[in-house]
């Protein structure tokens, strides 16, 4: 598994005023984002805000409360679909929980979701839209 | 506030178990690293493994479970020590809450924290010692 931390994914209750606060906060939207989803990108990685249901669902885990899913997942992109498989096969063999198999995403992509020995939620994502440059990131317009 | 994540720090239970879990996976620690916090540089941001209760301890927060704290804190460094305090009460204009003052830190810093509309800990920080370059990236050696 290479190195790098591609998204922070916040989950929230209310995405509307909370993309009005990082806003008011002076930041700036990707044009990636739309109705559901908000990115913000900051340099080779990005934030993004999503609904906490929606975002634990996207994990595969029932939202039973913050001891269940603590509503913030890292995301680890990859350069080919193949990778996805490979990322989480490496980080089981490590000791690491699959959380969701490698399969494809609603938005296009391909991923899946690891748990680190914390239960510290990792998706592996294969994004076919916006490809990693050569030292592996990820740059949203 | 400017647009960037510098630091994302995952709180574990024992430390000793997640960076030899984080090693198996092919990371490598930053030579900043040290007995109680182990750093992994990835480009211009980092990850942090630190323990979750002296992370919580950090931030000012009781941890009484997951509810009282979710386990992982963003930061936000900035270029100058006197711009912790005028981040922190930016984000408090723009509807946060103050969850520690600015502050001298025990590493030799100075920081504060404040907490998102859903409780995302944020830690606003000057670090004298990694000087951020000119487009804000956090380069950990």
């Amino acid at each position: 598994m290479e190195q790098r931390v591609s998204l922070v994914t916040l989950g929230v209750a209310d995405l509307s005023a909370s993309r009005a606060f990082y806003r008011r906060l002076g930041w700036r939207e990707s044009s990636v984002s739309n109705e559901s989803i908000a990115f913000f990108a900051c340099g080779p990685m990005a934030l993004a805000l999503y609904g906490r249901a929606v975002l634990a669902a996207d994990t595969g885990i029932t939202d039973a409360g913050p001891a269940a899913f603590n509503g913030v997942t890292l995301a680890h992109n990859v350069r080919h679909r193949d990778d996805v498989a490979a990322v989480l096969a490496e980080a089981v063999a490590a000791g690491a929980t699959l959380v969701k198999p490698a399969q494809d995403a609603h938005w296009g992509g391909h991923h899946g979701y690891f748990a680190d020995l914390d239960g510290h939620l990792w998706e592996v994502a294969f994004n076919p839209f916006v490809p990693l440059d050569g030292s592996g990131g990820f740059h949203l317009p």
